[in-house]
């Protein structure tokens, strides 16, 4: 082994080449805007757009795109809505694309203008398995609007085998250009990605592109995008030091390490994680003993993350007490 | 795939019943006192004590055996020595194996009572690579006095082949029981311990336990110890809540989430889990920028150490341009 373990080969015959194909999606202020709201102020939102473009990221997520009857305004910052003059506060038309997230059932054909009308040209939409012909529809919409288009079908750790291959026949059947696999719950292990992967290319074949979305309950988020670049994702996510709903998703710094790509610059994104360690203090994503619980026990983390809210000490061995005994019952998680 | 992910086959035909038969290794206070120059008082090391034997680990390493000439009592907590006087004040004989650390050059043979003085029944040696032959002189003090024996060797990720090889080959010829692979720098991925694990067993056989001792600054510590137990680890260090030197080591709460084995009860530990939240905030492991780069760097952790001691904010790009400029002119990193 040379002094440098990153150039030992792969055991397993995987090439760490792949790193140089990936392309990275910066979802900090969209999937950061779960712990705050999205009330990002425009300064941190702009400071944001310029070291990603400084670093060469290849999409940043702005926020959602939301509906109105949907979601009420007076209890969102605008990062879930992202109006065009919001946008232009913050950021410039460049190399870097700009994406915004749509909710199956938060969004109307109406909300998302033609591609020629906005900043944003990727449109991202998220929908449970049992929502994907709904998904598929907002698709078609996006689709001749202009954009380009993923499909985010959420908390793959509960779908049922025949699900999974419904949904991946009507994704591989459509014209979609790319499809993350979303670990919503934290409950993956590499060697689950490596399958899921496996599953997505067997069904999606090579012309669309297949990604990873990772959370981090169990500190696994920047191993499973780890795995998931070693079996070949077309891109990844991830955000400014993990930011992100309950214990966060892949630190994009440390994913710009591993990538060790020239295209990438990680220096301009090392001022920002400062700024967002400080709002970690307050935010308190990252580790934590519920959302470890929630992980291991493969369920949504909105009752870990209404703990984290309203306790100052974790106080959950009832919460894994309860969980236990659903789960010794063999009771079918839901997803909410 | 049913709805539990964690029942997936693994893609690599890597079977995780090896769960079932590897040992568990709590280092929380010997890794833990590295962050407060082993100071835990006697209540909270008694606490760890009982909820340890309550969940059935099978060894808990209670700190470091150290010669007087070596480490100044005034500068450190009583879990540095562990006097005898100091272990019966928390700890009481019975099925779990209470464990030392002693370091190659901190220690003589006279401060390694025989094991029939002692509650201690396991030694582990830690030693770089340069030190082998004087931790071989140590193994055989320890066999002699009656021990269960340890040989961790540092700072892995530093080792070039030849010297690996050739540690290698001296434990195999050698009597100790047992041999961590150890990420002291926190620099491996899954695919190095895989790696690593099949030239240890290669190397040392069926007869020897090879383990894994992981650190966490990419937050790969709990990654790379299930890569381990895949690969067939016999046993894993861990602590609570990850507490350890710089980011930290593996909690040892998800670990035996993961393992699920009946052996073990998690339940008992999670109560302590809130008490080293506690201690987390003001010692301050876990994952941090400073730990990320030097992990990513390949270095030993004590400058990011320093300034995670002395700064409030991170403040480490210049930490990260100095190393980066050594690296790019392809010197050899050192073990300090």
């Amino acid at each position: 082994m040379g002094h440098d373990p990153r150039i030992l080969c792969c055991p397993d015959g995987l090439v760490t080449d792949r790193r140089r194909y990936v392309k990275v999606l910066d979802c900090t202020i969209r999937d950061g805007g779960l712990c705050n709201s999205w009330k990002f102020d425009h300064d941190l939102v702009g400071k944001t757009f310029r070291a990603l473009t400084e670093a060469r990221v290849d999409y940043m997520e702005v926020g959602y795109r939301s509906s109105d009857e949907a979601i009420s305004r007076d209890k969102v910052g605008p990062w879930r809505f992202c109006d065009e003059k919001d946008l232009e506060a913050v950021a410039a038309r460049g190399d870097m694309k700009l994406s915004t997230m749509v909710d199956v059932g938060k969004v109307r054909a109406k909300d998302i203008p033609p591609v020629s009308d906005t900043m944003i040209g990727v449109v991202r939409i998220a929908t449970y398995a049992h929502q994907i012909d709904e998904a598929l529809e907002l698709l078609k919409h996006c689709l001749d609007s202009g954009y380009e288009t993923f499909i985010n079908v959420m908390a793959v750790s509960v779908c049922e085998p025949d699900d999974m291959d419904r949904y991946l026949e009507k994704l591989a059947a459509s014209q979609v250009h790319n499809v993350a696999v979303v670990d919503s719950f934290g409950a993956l292990l590499p060697h689950h990605v490596r399958y899921l992967f496996r599953k997505y290319r067997s069904f999606l074949g090579n012309e669309k592109h297949i990604g990873m979305h990772a959370h981090n309950n169990l500190q696994n988020a920047y191993a499973n995008t780890v795995a998931a670049i070693e079996e070949g994702a077309d891109f990844v996510d991830a955000t400014i030091h993990g930011i992100g709903r309950g214990a966060g998703n892949c630190p994009i710094e440390s994913l710009l390490f591993y990538l060790e790509n020239a295209r990438y610059d990680v220096r301009p994104i090392l001022d920002l994680v400062e700024e967002f360690a400080l709002l970690r203090d307050e935010l308190r994503w990252g580790y934590h003993l519920p959302y470890a619980i929630s992980g291991f026990m493969n369920v949504h983390p909105k009752q870990a993350i209404a703990m984290m809210d309203t306790q100052a000490r974790y106080q959950c061995t009832d919460y894994y007490d309860r969980l236990q005994k659903a789960r010794a019952a063999g009771g079918r998680p839901s997803l909410d």
